[in-house]
This record gives structure tokens, sequence and C-alpha cells, in this order.
């Protein structure tokens, strides 16, 4: 057996105890599956006391992790520090320059930096690898850049953040308000205290950035990925979901269209028979759709310390057996720096609700505008009745232009008898 | 980029034909992905004059796959003429020992010879590939050979068998009966003219012993595996699961016990909570538990010339790239010989359903021969009442000793009053 990988960790959190146990645990297994042993020969955390359930006596300690991407007896630092910016990005960059691998579950990072610093591991001739960045213990990337290699996808979309899917099975299980699922998620440790990361999408487009790049050779595209949030999703909207033969869930959904490539993330009615509409809780899902493979699904846990660990450690027997491809599939130099389609450009179906007061002439007001834009009506559900009261009013449109389907919502809004603006959710052809 | 990677095709069927027009369609992507293009220098195949949509007027021919299999200007042999001897082995056995790499998709070759030709491959430091064995589209393998490579798994399970899937998807939409919906699927070319390949789950049996053993790093063995297919499963039986909250699958499941290496291909009853219980049609998918990674799900396409040549050419973008490893995930020396768990040993819970007199007695009769034998029952539902004739019961046990199960249902069928040979399922707790 070849001389041991010897590696260096920055950060020792959830996810870095996760790897350390993993690779005290699994030693043997992982040393048999890279051809030579794994060793962790240094660390650096902030908190030197914490019992990580792992015995750390024999490993040199950093309080400095960028001078530890600097030492000298490192094969590979393993970055779990997390953030697009300061020691984060600054121990990546270090351990690149300095001629080392690195492995990173930092989907912020890539997101803003990716094609940056696979350019600086090219010029080295290291390996950076970042499968724990999307999509926890699921092989996504793995599967994108090598299993479905021969393919030319034509859609790349999942579910992408467990905290949001979570929070919308509980909404759909249990018929309650979003405030308060999300209150409760939190006392489970489902939600962060600070919650507004994962529920307006911004982790979820973080990841879709980095998929977008490996599904279809472009250069990663952070800024132009359109992000909506699940604040707004409401128990009726589920409830009308489900009598219309839909789920909503958060997905991440990225296309090549002719105006360039469509990003977004935003709340989604998927048809129930759809794969991806069974998958619940904290699980996450990526679909490709591949030119020969077609739909092609992967199912599993999004985040966690053991998950998580798991996509670490596979890069680190895909570094210890020599296997080695750019992390975006291609070169940096040959990734595509294709525009961003922008959302306006978007066109498919639509789901509005309308909350209006109950007397005639008002279906036919609401009607009026969807002409008068050329949105063309599905069909048109009020439902209960209540004359002169508010009730809900809930239609969905046939495949529409965004910006038609949203100068027809302002026509809506300014009706007198429309009461409150109203909620639109995109309906996706799965 | 460099020279090109020249491969040579044995066997232009639906596969073949598949491969050539990938290789075609997508050269450009493919020689990107893998850094320098794929030729196709040299093809064999029984019948030239097909039209495959592919010009093979620069190819050459060879009538012998095995002379072609030793020419002198070849990188890689794709062997797709299928089976697990003559000539198909005798190709590949031939390429291996002239030097080249093999991808195949040859599930009979690679479930029979697996170790034998792992080792060849070695021996010569060439690569053995057969992505396309398994769940065709799928990149499983590689999902279990690489990308859950830091997990002990626990236990791999999948429906392996589009065909027998369609079929018993079918049966529970329509209601329709075996024979009739066999029928059905033969004419729209879902199964073949002679099914019992597929339908008494052979098929999935040789895929089952590749994904055993790379998930458990054990030798390859297919005559390890306890074999069922699905020929007496009844309507009746998917009515019945319907009602008891269960979907009937077919399905292959290993897993490491006390007693060696258990491998079985049987219909199961899967709750139909379970992500794999959705999975309808066609489809195939593969669930690996992995000690870090937990339950991940891979879905997708199964069979057809588009998705297996997906799988061959991600193999030959694997090769042209230069990432190898070996294709049971450790060196063939490596595996694991461990026992097969004989089936009399398994544990699990179970289905019966009894054609049975309603006249009093009855229920107490098949109560005491399942107490006789310690089995305990779960619950027990006669349908309807026709006092005199034959009515069906349907019990579930909690977990049993198979063996202990079969001296029951032993005891049962020696009953008078029970009418035929009870029907037996059994239950996986997924």
């Amino acid at each position: 057996m070849k001389s041991p990988l010897r590696i260096a960790i920055a950060g020792l959190g959830t996810v870095g105890g996760g790897a350390l146990r993993l690779l005290q645990r699994n030693a043997d297994l992982v040393a048999r599956r890279g051809g030579r042993p794994i060793v962790v020969t240094a660390v650096s955390s902030r908190d030197r006391k914490r019992d990580r359930g792992v015995d750390l006596g024999t490993v040199r300690w950093f309080d400095d992790a960028v001078a530890m991407a600097a030492a000298s007896d490192i094969d590979v630092v393993v970055e779990l520090i997390g953030g697009s910016e300061g020691i984060a990005a600054g121990t990546v960059r270090t351990a690149l320059k300095s001629g080392k691998h690195v492995v990173t579950a930092n989907k912020a990072l890539l997101a803003h930096h990716g094609v940056e610093l696979a350019r600086l591991a090219e010029e080295r001739g290291v390996a950076l690898c970042f499968e724990a960045a999307v999509a926890g213990g699921i092989p996504i990337l793995k599967a994108l850049r090598e299993g479905l290699a021969a393919n030319q996808v034509g859609r790349i979309y999942g579910i992408l953040n467990g905290t949001c899917n979570y929070i919308l099975s509980t909404m759909r299980e249990t018929g309650r308000d979003f405030q308060e699922v999300l209150g409760e998620a939190q006392r489970l440790g489902y939600a962060e205290a600070d919650p507004s990361f994962d529920i307006d999408g911004i982790d979820a487009a973080h990841k879709l950035a980095i998929l977008t790049s490996l599904a279809f050779g472009t250069e990663v595209d952070f800024k132009g990925v359109n992000v909506e949030g699940i604040r707004h999703v409401s128990a009726l909207d589920i409830d009308f979901a489900d009598e219309l033969g839909y789920r909503i869930k958060l997905l991440g959904i990225a296309r090549l269209t002719d105006h360039g490539v469509e990003q977004r993330v935003h709340p989604c009615m998927v048809p129930k028979g759809s794969p991806i509409a069974h998958v619940e809780g904290v699980f996450n899902a990526v679909v490709a759709e591949g030119d020969f493979s077609g739909r092609v699904m992967l199912e599993g846990r999004g985040a966690g310390a053991e998950p998580t660990a798991s996509a670490v450690v596979a890069d680190l027997i895909d570094i210890a057996a020599g296997r080695q491809s750019p992390g975006f599939g291609l070169p940096a130099s040959a990734l595509a720096a294709s525009p961003a389609a922008p959302m306006s450009r978007h066109r498919g179906a639509y789901y509005v609700r309308l909350m209006v007061y109950d007397r005639p002439g008002v279906i036919a007001d609401v009607a009026a505008a969807l002409r008068d834009e050329q949105v063309s009506m599905e069909q048109m559900i009020q439902r209960g009745r209540a004359p002169g009261e508010a009730v809900p009013v809930v239609l969905t449109t046939h495949d529409t232009d965004e910006a038609a389907m949203r100068r027809a919502l302002d026509r809506i809004t300014a009706l007198q008898t429309v009461l409150e603006p109203p909620r639109m959710i995109r309906v996706e052809d799965l």
C-alpha cells in the first residue's frame, strides 16, 4: 500500500466532527477503497476544548487556518469553515497556491468564486473537490460530472434545501401555517434561529449555481439565479394545490433557453405523480434530464454531519486513488460564459390565488385582465360562497410569458374588488 | 487535446446502435468531457446491412468479434453481444489478455465470471467497466464504487427489472391479472416473446450479484442469490397489499448477516410511504443504506438503447480521461469470499393469503398452525362471507424465521379446510 494521504481539516464544527468520526470509524474501509490510508495530520478550529468524540492527541493544532493551509507536510486541505469570503476563502486560496488539493463543503464560496478557484487548482495541477457542497450525502456532482457525462442535459432541477422541504411537507401534513411550522422547525433544530438564508432561497441558489455549471458546462453564475423563498406560501395555497393535483416544493431549476441560462429558485406546483413530489421532510433530490439517459433522480439526505462527511471523504478517496477530474467537469477555461436569461423571459404555467369580494362581475373583471395581456386561462375555481364578503378565487394558466403574467397581475391588483395582492406560484411541467 | 481513444464495438444490436448514435451526435461533448475524441475504429456484427442511423463507411468490419478483440490498433473493446459464455466471453477475455480496456453491458457475463475477469484486467493493468450492466442509465455502480465509497453499506436493494415493474404497476393500476398484462407487455415490446429471463427474476439476480459485490466488497456470487419471480403474484394479492398499506414490487435485496451474505430476488410488500414504492412502470431504482450517507436512492431508466448507451459512453469517458478504478471497487484479490446465507435463515415479516372454506373453526386451525411453529401473527383479515364456500383469508406476521414460516405453511397446506397452497409474499421493512 502506498504512503498515507495527509490531510488537514480547517473547521471542526458539525461537519468537521462528522468527517473526523468517519475517518476513524471506517479507516480500514477508506484505506482499501483509496488504495492508501487517509491520515489527519493537522486541524484548525476556534474551540480546542469541544469533545468531538475522536482522540486528536497526535494531531497538530493550528489557530490560524490560513497558516495551516501553507504548512509543508500536508497533501490535502479540507475546508469546512463556511462563508464565501474571509478565512474560508483565504484558506482555500492559500492551499491551492501552495500546491495542495482542496476538498470543501462550502457552497457559498463555490457559488461566488468557483471559476477563479477551479482555474487556480488547474494552474497548480491539484484537485478542487466539493461533492459535499451540494445535496450532502447524495453523490450528485459525481453523477453529473462522470456518470452522466455522455449526455446533453436539457434541464436540471431539485429540492436543494431540507429546511424548506421539511416546512412545506409539514404544512401539508398538518394544515398549519408557515410561521407556526417554522417556529417548530427552529425548536427541533431543523431551522436556524435566523432562518432567512434557508427560507429565502439563498442556500438553494448557491447549490443551483454549482449544479448549473456542471450540467451545462457554463461558468458558475450565482448572480444569474432568480430567487424567491417560501415565506409567502400559505396553508390555503397548499390546500388548493392538493385539490388541483399538485404539491408545492421549493425547487431550484436550470435550463438552457434561447435567451441564455435560466436559473431560478422559487416555490413550484409539481404534479403529484412526478417522482420529486414524493420527496418529503428533510430529504433532498436532484433530477437531471439527459438526452440519452432520460430522467435520472438522486434522492437522499442533503445536510447533517454524517451525510456531509460521507461526501467529504468520498472526495478524499478519489484523491487518494488518483482519480482526478476538473471540479466543474471541464477545464475552467472551457466553461462557457453564457448570459443569464432574465426572469421576464421565462415561459411557463401559473397558479394565481386572489381574495375577492363575492359579488357579480368580479370573475369577469379578472378574466378581462388576463385576456388583455394575452394570458390564456386553464381553469378558475371559486371556493365557497359568501355574498358581499371575501372569498378565495384560484386560477391556473396555460403556458405564458412571465412578463405578460406580471402585467396581468398588476391589472388584477388594481381591481377594486380584489382585496390583497394576488399570490402567484409557477406550475412546473415535470 | 490528446490523441483519440480508439474503440471497437462488438455487437451492433439495440444497445450497440444507441452507442454509435451517441458517439456521433454528442461527439464534441464527449471529447471535451474525456479530454480527447473517442473514435469508433472497428465493429463486429452478424448483420452488416441493418441501418443503424450512422455512417459506418470508414470503420473496419470484423465478422469475428474475438479476432477484432485481438487486433492491434484498438484501445478499448466494447462488448455488447450478451450472454455469459460463447462469443461474448471470448471477446472480453481476448481483449483483456491483449491489454485492451473493456467496457461491457453484459450482466450475465459479470455475474458468472466477474471476479475472474476483474483479476485478468488487473494483471494487464487495464480497465474493466460495466456501468451499463446494472440499471441502464442510472450511474449506480459509480455511485457505490466512488460516490458512497466512504460508507459501510448496511443493505442495498432495488427494482432491477423494468419488465417486472411495468407488469406489477399495470396490474395494480388496471386490476387485471398477470397473464393478461404480460401478454400486453409482449405486444408493446416491454417483454420478450420468451419472458422467463425477466419474470422469473434471473435478470434481476444477475444485477443484484454485481451490486452486492460493489456494496460489500465481496466476490460476485450469482449462485448465492435466492430467486423467485412474479408469475404467482395475483390481482387479489395486489388488492390486499393496497388494503394493508403496501405495494408489491420485485426487489433484489442484499445485506450482510451473521450467516453470510444474504442475496434475494422476490416479490415484496413495500410500505406505500417508502420512496421505492413510487417507482412505477419501466423505471428502475436502487437504494443504498450507508452508515454515514443514510438512505440514498437513484432512479431512472433501466434499459433501452439510449439509457444503456449513456452508461457505456460514461465508462469510455472515464477511460479517455484516465480515471481508473477496480471494477468492483476493490482489487479482485481483496474481495472477500463470504459464504452465502441460506434463505432458510432469513428473518423478516410475511404476508400469507389462503383460500379457505368459510366455516367455523378454520381461523382457529390456521392460528394454531402458526402458534405451533412460534410464528407471531400481526393481523388476519377474512374478506367477505360465503358460508360453506371459498373465501380469501389474509394474514401478516411479525418478524420470524423463514424456516419456521415454511414449516407453518406446510401445516396450513395440510389443513382440509384450506383449498389451495398458501401464497406467501415477504414484507420488507424499508
